[in-house]
């Protein structure tokens, strides 16, 4: 695997994630892996925990999913205490170096110290540039590891105080869970972009503390919800209890609108809102807004079925599952000829071709970023003998990328950010196309729409209006910057 | 892993498959990849595909998935030739031998022959007791060896005749795809229990054939449905086209009624019935037959989905997804400790809180068969805050053993065979718990009702009218029986 | 891998490997690995060992060496029992199929019977031929599965009138231990070409028995050594204790000679002849018969080392290890580019340059086959600055091919079939090139020189004196043999 | 795998190695591979490459041997490039940490570093506290790590002057190759105690050049020897040819004499002596100073080979290999049960009984550091009939421990730091058992005997003698210190 020999020349590196933390637990580790796994939708390629005991950090990373690395009796006995923090990596791109998993683990001077982050650093790559010419050697390209180079040299004694001096020099969106020894640490970035909550496993004074991504994975380890980390906020949890500081100047809040529409699970509830509830909601207002007439209404599995059903109800139009998802299909399955890949084999999606056949059809899905997938999922529809295909789509046009974590492709990428609606729908091949518009979303959100002041979401991705500066990639048009590999294996 | 010295005192060895044949076709080993991974359903333990190339078998076989196997171009290079056969095995128990990895091939006289084979012979026992004390010399467990010694010393000439001679005594309820060189051959058994259907490639001159267990698997690369292989048929098909012969004395069809509940796929048709519009009905047929009065029609996901749609739609009663499926679980991944196993949590399902609070739930599912798993989503859905739960299910009572092919256990396993409705709703822990009836059943296939003297359908499961004779089940009370491993590894 | 349609148009596969059998012992799998492991000169490829507790076998099987098979825990404890038997395979070519690896297992109608085969049937074919016409199925490609189909055929009822009947129609050279629920089992072809020794554990009542390819297995296991299992013996082992039948008609014994010139290991004692003994007195043989001036006698390491000790101390020639051999290549090692490949580098062997430089050498060598390795080696002592190099070979010239278990390659692949002494010199760059002489290698064994008529010995890769008709390698001539695989994986 | 929260508080890790440079070569991975397989009895744990092609760099490391990881095409297609560096590692304890295998690599300010480095430095633990407390990350346990954050953090602005400006704080005895985008490095400690040889490969213009470890990884790759590497040395090679500074005040040299007696391969040439030939002189030393009567002189092979050659020639004993080493015995081979480990066995010598026999026996042997391996020895030799065991060892007792870079254990482990020669003659069971006596040594070198003013030698572990401070040693004795682990995996 080739090694840049200037650490500043490579694009940077998104990554969506789970994190989860526990205090206090017997089996903490145990209960780390089913967080994680509730949190597997937000990351596949490779999962880690660290827990501690008495005084000692134990570690296991692996590639793949996390009952693949996290069952056997083995390994969890190799991870014993009664604290821990793990993460669930999303795939980007190419194999994953195994160093590069989290959490991340340094000896400091003050001892040890674990980091699970979610998110992305804005300025990672200005800060890594400054850190190297300082003689900071990168072992890995996360920006977690800029956290910690940042917590290395902080001048501070304690590791609050220098995580605040971290967290006060980078920009971005991120959620992060930490282990010391002495504490278990959860922060959000000052606007919230993306998603923390706190939850208690059992009562009294012998209750353990949890921190996690999404309630989905509170739900998991049978504990109660108890509030979301608040913007801005460091919750600092050892054996006296759950103390909170907000060390930041105040902004407004921007959580991440997608985790609505397609990054959260259906039964998490996200800052106070449950999100199945959401998704049908804004099937309701599409089908308010663009209504259609037609026999049928059929999701795309299975992020689409929710916006679908409250589509189809609001609109009186039945809702059938005319498209079945294989989910026996993994990473590897690759056409395996060319003769086979220019047949347009469709490995994820089947047709119910005795649905489809000679009905008009409503799709309904959450996006459309490249238009490939849904360019062929019509073609499939049509093939199986639909008469009529209209798409709807519970999302506006992604016309902008998203430096915030989630894997949005370039704008040259972005269907919506080259063409109008009328050139998608020729392009897709649908006989009509509408998206939900942005006062339609926050409608569907409780708002009375989007408050141009005060947006109360971070909606750049359909809007363009990036709250957090975008640093290393306004820097990227004038210099080549990089958090590529210091070491590829 | 242990061998047995006798080779007559074990268990039977269930199986329930996906096969595929092609003949005719350029990438004929990737078309039966294709037409296995839309097969997937039927099996995920293991994968095999042998290809025929001018006179030369190649075959390739793996445990696992289909993509995981059959994807790189090196092992798609390695199976050249126009003719293939591939076959999916279903897990049962234990690990599986790679030799018991079908298609089975084996070097004849006349040159060499693969078999790939879906169901179970129910005299497998007693014959293979009989070719051991000829001095036969078995590899394998499974089915398909005693139909391949039974062909090799068969006093034949044709490979027709042999395995003519072979399926006059055999017993048992199977499809089967062969390949030698000079003919693809497909063959159902004289009742027609396990599915098998043709298709084509093209038209005129340069059609190719295709036979599958069902049509999703035509779907997948692109063949027309031509008809389904009759039950009792032999199926030739080379050159020259397709030919046909029914060498057996027509008995009753008795088409496995389990395919439509639970087994096969909703895109795929069966018998001419599309099997989504089928479970729709069975689920509309089970609100007119057990209604009650409730908030919410909740599925258990996946397989309950299409019933719960047709009892919501009867019933006037919403269709919400209040379970949602995590398909990250793999098979490895179990409770890592003690602790952890106690706390019952569920690693596939999970409450969708938010819509179950303070609701009357009716669950539906296809099936109740230990018991275990419908108590744990019950106690799931109760603790996320339903106040009432109701269960439908869209099969009758499962109160008999499968010896066809479908793996269930063993009665004294089974809940319906040794509990009333009553009691089931009881230790299952709902408030109602209704079964379709058997005449319902029937309705929903068309059927005015079950035929006691000609009933349609193989429901033995739900009757105990076992068409074919169980005869190593019967002397499995006197006589210890066996189809285990002849060599383990 | 691809298989062929034919059953009988393939090459045969030559085996040379060690076997060992336990009968009555604590830990006989471990005791079986050990003896194994003693025993891995003869066989590196595969390993593999079936055990027998209480009427159950049990079976492990590996690719590799015994050390990287049968060393943990777990596997031993998976191998239960008071017997086993085991079997090192010697890699010839390609991959091995697990499939090859022995001991064989079948289920007969007597029960279970696994057979480890060291040795070479020279009417393999022929019978493989046969068996097929009559509905035998064969999955492997080893000598040894003949044997176990003409064991399953047999008509006589015990398993050593079975064995008898098998052992009557096979031709070749061959050792064998087998296993049954009942007896340990040992036997030799009747000229006794392999070899096979009987050892005892302890002493009286609590003895137990062992039988192995060489003393050296005995010793590591701490057995000792009671005889050589006589050509054309059947030896049973039994709770009885040891019985013994010849049942075939005497034939002259010949012994493999090679065993003494280079296979079995220094430490064995050979039918009562210590080998490291005989390879001194070869090379004294050999410096009395070919000597020369030369400042250093330097052994091509590490067979040639014995047989250069006894020429120094013959020739009075000082011995220096002018070549060191490096143990750490594997298998794996190859020359990773051309151009690497282009420089002839010896990963092998490496010259002692500070010994060779300005010396005249006399190179210690045990035989030439295609004459390859000894150029390469000649060349690199030049380089190291040896002025006059001489060659001399403890064997006569190899001018045909084994068909008893030793793989050497066909005629036309011989040096010494094809070129004269002096050719040979030329050829491969020495300044003198000699050989034993027959005589002189039947006198270091002992004996007055060759008898003609009753040679003693089998020398036929010597003489092409073949004692034991070679049948399939004479019908290859005319017709396409095959012992190929079956079923390729 | 456990990490501490302390980054002090640990036990420092030894290391023995060979490394590998070349400048300006085709292949110069492959030539790399080829130099580090000559170099792999330095190392057998790990092995890696790192290659430099236009700038960029490529890596690749892995567990084992040199053959198993750098073999394929592939990974050698993956290592493009004229200049490359690679290493070697020796297995200490437990499970070798990818991150710790050498080559390591940094991105520094001025570019990519990647450095091979065989030895140990003495206040590694100091200086990496030191480190810590400065905010420097820690990701391997390495001693080169240390070099690569002192030339990370360095002022000065060339390579070469923070590499000296490194060297000037660290303390130990190494040698290292490093390679950055401009020229191969190789630098040895001041006084010189581990080696490093310069190279050329072919001449004039298109001469390339190589620094290796040892003469026979020239050797290998058909270099030229030109000259060691001089004690603090620094050489620079790079398109314009080598240049040399040595910018350190001069001390005495001190190379490792047991490089000699054990280390060093017996066909290098190390600093100007031939290992073989010393060997030799060492045994006939030996027998000057120590006869004894005896039938036979038997080596321990493989390593005393050469002594007890010198010791028989010398003595007028015949030697014989009266023990055979099995050279199968990889890492792996445990035994497998408590009942086979108390037979004893030997699993990589076995007596060559038909020598032994009635014979009175002197076995030579390198050293004897715990004594286990020589009583268990001397117990097989007697049980195989030796009617007397004498002793004789080429090393000088080994009193105490080494902290410049080879394995020994601590004193309290040492025979010889607790017992007196005839309390260790009485302990292996031995009738007498003498060493080589220093001066002895020091004769057997060509010194007149061993000068204590100027002792030429590092002979640390026989004198006690530690010319070089060991820092972390001394400090460990009041204060816990490490080089653990900074991130298990």
């Amino acid at each position: 695997m080739p090694m840049t020999t200037n650490p500043l020349d490579d694009d940077h590196f998104h990554e969506e994630c789970g994190v989860f933390g526990v205090w206090g637990a017997t089996d903490a580790a145990a209960l780390t892996a089913l967080g994680l796994h509730a949190l597997q939708h937000r990351g596949q390629e490779a999962a880690g925990i660290v827990s501690l005991d008495r005084g000692r950090f134990h570690t296991h990373k692996g590639r793949g999913l996390v009952g693949d690395n996290f069952s056997d009796a083995k390994t969890m006995a190799g991870l014993p205490g009664r604290a821990a923090v793990g993460h669930n990596r999303y795939a980007t791109t190419g194999e994953t170096a195994l160093r590069n998993v989290q959490p991340l683990y340094a000896d400091f001077v003050f001892g040890g110290f674990a980091v699970a982050h979610n998110g992305n650093l804005t300025n990672a790559v200005k800060l890594k540039r400054e850190l190297v010419r300082r003689g900071c050697i990168f072992q890995s390209t996360t920006d977690s590891e800029v956290f910690i180079h940042l917590i290395a040299i902080s001048l501070y004694d304690t590791v609050i105080d220098r995580l605040i001096d971290a967290m006060k020099q980078v920009q971005g969106a991120y959620s992060l869970v930490a282990l010391h020894d002495g504490a278990l640490i959860g922060a959000r970035d000052p606007r919230g972009v993306r998603p923390l909550v706190l939850g208690r496993l059992g009562t009294g004074e012998g209750a353990s503390w949890v921190m996690a991504s999404e309630t989905c994975a509170l739900d998991i380890v049978g504990a109660d919800f108890v509030r979301d980390v608040e913007p801005g906020e460091i919750v600092t949890i050892d054996d006296r209890g759950v103390t909170s500081i907000k060390p930041f100047a105040a902004v407004p809040e921007r959580f991440c609108i997608f985790e609505y529409i397609y990054f959260a699970r259906p039964d998490s509830v996200v800052e106070g809102t449950p999100v199945y509830t959401t998704r049908k909601q804004i099937g309701a207002e599409l089908a308010r807004e663009s209504p259609v007439e037609a026999d049928l209404v059929v999701p795309v599995p299975d992020s689409g079925v929710p916006a679908a059903m409250g589509f189809s109800l609001e609109a009186g139009i039945p809702f059938e599952l005319g498209i079945i998802r294989n989910h026996y299909v993994g990473r590897t399955f690759i056409e395996p000829t060319d003769h086979i890949r220019h047949l347009g084999v469709k490995l994820k999606h089947s047709a119910n071709r005795a649905m489809l056949e000679g009905k008009r059809v409503i799709l309904v899905d959450d996006s459309i970023v490249r238009g490939t997938t849904s360019r062929k999922i019509v073609e499939m529809v049509r093939h199986a003998g639909a008469v009529e295909v209209h798409m709807r789509i519970s999302s506006p046009p992604t016309t902008h990328s998203c430096f915030y974590g989630i894997d949005t492709p370039e704008r040259s990428q972005l269907m919506a950010a080259n063409h109008d609606v009328a050139e998608m729908a020729r392009i897709i091949g649908v006989d009509s196309l509408a998206f939900i518009s942005l006062d339609g979303l926050y409608r569907a959100l409780g708002k009375p729409g989007r408050d141009e002041k005060k947006p109360a979401y971070c909606d750049a991705c359909f809007t363009g209006d990036y709250a957090i500066p975008v640093t290393d990639n306004l820097e990227n048009r004038t210099a080549p910057l990089s958090m590529l590999p210091a070491v590829a294996e």
